[in-house]
């Protein structure tokens, strides 16, 4: 256990000094602790793109990997903290719903501990950095042995995130873009398989009317040729090939689209 | 010693080869060397933003541990390269000043040594990049358990960075800002305790006379709500509540910062 | 072996799920690997960026290291995956030519696999996350000891990325900018030796007529000059002391340069 991985995900960014600040706490606890870094550039506050973000990398991990997300406008208040058991994977979050997508996906059971027990902790603990204070620390001791039970009481009750869910009718989907990824390529919550399975008339559009081709890969038509097709996650995505899709349409998060079946 | 950790602080960017190319002569010399990166992102040739950077990230790590910090604007001037034991660490560093707001915070005996044995750079120096030609084999060597005194010969004296003060008079302190952080948050010269200790109506200003209201915690206040609170390492900061602060007031560093005791 | 280093190299950014998809992969598959991060900032679809960044930072790992190298506008068509042996490294690249650079500057043997052998890939590969489903795979396979001939056939035929080369006349030597790293620093491809070997009167120019001034070192010139030196790898360099040179000469990739050796 000694040697345990731990993921780091916040929206420090990465030219601050809190996250080196993490790492030092967490191996003056355990020195052998492999630290991992995910991302420090989730977008300050946003717990959407965080929702996405785990639910997208996590499940790839070792059964049992702890992962510290800190993600945490809350910072400070009474919001919870949790130690999660979902989807196979260890998570400390703050409870914001910002684990809830990557939970949803999965039929393995789910055990969410609120972090209470103060020994674990930091001796002194600031009002506005629990990442040095909280999360490191007990991320450290979790590394090197200890039962989640003894980090606080079991509970069932936690902020889920809503996520918007797409519409179906009789000749045609409409949805919305849920994630923009570095590219500029945005992703839907529509279902990927409804393109494979759309017959070959069948149109997607993105905005107001900007209509996309089908492609099964970027590479699949000219460069600059704006293309919906199936993300790696199983999605319908808009991308523009070797191009900036988001910039190029001015459209991002929220964006509506749209798959018609009828010529 | 052969798995130490060695950490990485520079001002490369993470879309330069640099970084990459250092790594690889660490890994070379000492291929169990655990390098651990800090940061890539200091804004470019900034010794303050560094300063202030060390200061709040090293102090956490296990005594004794191997920093690595080149941000240097004068490498391949004769501006000499130190290894340095102060507050716990150990560092290389150039001799600039960026380490000194580190050491000052701390009481351990401070101990100064000028990289002068070559037998432990690479055979060819370049002019422009003293990270890949002396810092990382110099690092690797130590991390290999080599005495610091082998290194070159103990020394005294060296730059400081100066670092604004500031001011206390009768019924206010005035201060400035000395680090704005990726959530625009503006830290500030002033020590948090005069907040904490300050009465009820005493007034927190910032820039010309914008006024900051005074939590305890981010989310004490609406989203959207300028506060004043005292920082994870005791100072007081000013931010804006799931906003960006020092982009919404377009101040920065060196803005004012005021407490008024009276009314 | 099994706790063998593995670089990742992508365009994907910071911000993506991608490259904690990637290392969850490859650490479910050999959980002792040592994944280290060269750079996840390439810019996108940028080869020639990962062509030089490539030449420059991988001569300096330890022979046989292994990098994955993810820039690969290409993914989901039937361009081929190679497992390249070249400058003493192992390489996982996309046909693209952006490692044929790295390679160039070496004489050791060059070996080239093209990947076939579907086995070492995830079960399901999507037309649009390789770096995932085909490259963290097989590099965590590779770690723990599998031949590469196991991967698919040798091949004798790939991509090759032509790089502009300077021209030699009786008076000067003119070139081109081919990197501009993240100070503004840009590199060309004029060899820093026509530098050191011009005589004094020698001038160099950059963009339409702009004269550089020839140092050997940044700080050897005041704070805002622009410098002509020899970069870290030998190459004719023009940079802004302190500055960023191409942002204030709005030039980058491909400007002109002229090393001009008469009065």
């Amino acid at each position: 256990m000694a040697d345990q991985i731990i993921t780091l995900t916040t929206d420090f960014g990465t030219a601050s000094p809190f996250v080196g600040a993490m790492k030092g706490v967490i191996l003056s606890i355990n020195p052998a602790a492999r630290v991992i870094d995910l991302s420090h550039e989730i977008p300050p506050f946003s717990i959407r793109h965080a929702a996405f973000f785990l639910a997208e990398a996590l499940p790839y991990f070792p059964p049992g990997t702890l992962h510290v997300i800190v993600v945490d406008p809350g910072v400070g208040t009474d919001r919870a903290i949790f130690h999660v058991s979902a989807a196979g994977q260890r998570l400390l979050v703050p409870d914001n719903g910002c684990w809830t997508l990557l939970a949803e996906g999965h039929s393995r059971p789910l055990h969410v501990i609120r972090l209470a027990e103060r020994r674990f902790w930091r001796p002194i603990v600031s009002a506005t950095f629990h990442g040095r204070d909280i999360f490191a620390p007990v991320a450290a001791y979790l590394s090197l042995g200890i039962n989640p039970a003894e980090l606080g009481p079991a509970v069932t009750e936690w902020k889920k995130l809503t996520w918007p869910a797409p519409a179906r009718h009789a000749d045609n989907i409409t949805g919305e873009v849920i994630f923009v990824d570095h590219f500029g390529n945005m992703i839907t919550n529509i279902s990927g398989a409804c393109l494979t399975a759309a017959p070959a008339q069948a149109r997607v559009t993105i905005g107001a009317r900007t209509e996309a081709r089908r492609v099964r890969a970027y590479g699949d038509a000219p460069v600059g040729t704006l293309v919906a097709l199936v993300s790696s996650n199983g999605l319908l995505e808009v991308a523009e090939v070797q191009g900036n899709a988001s910039r190029r349409l001015s459209l991002g998060l929220g964006a509506p689209v749209r798959v018609d079946w009828k010529k």
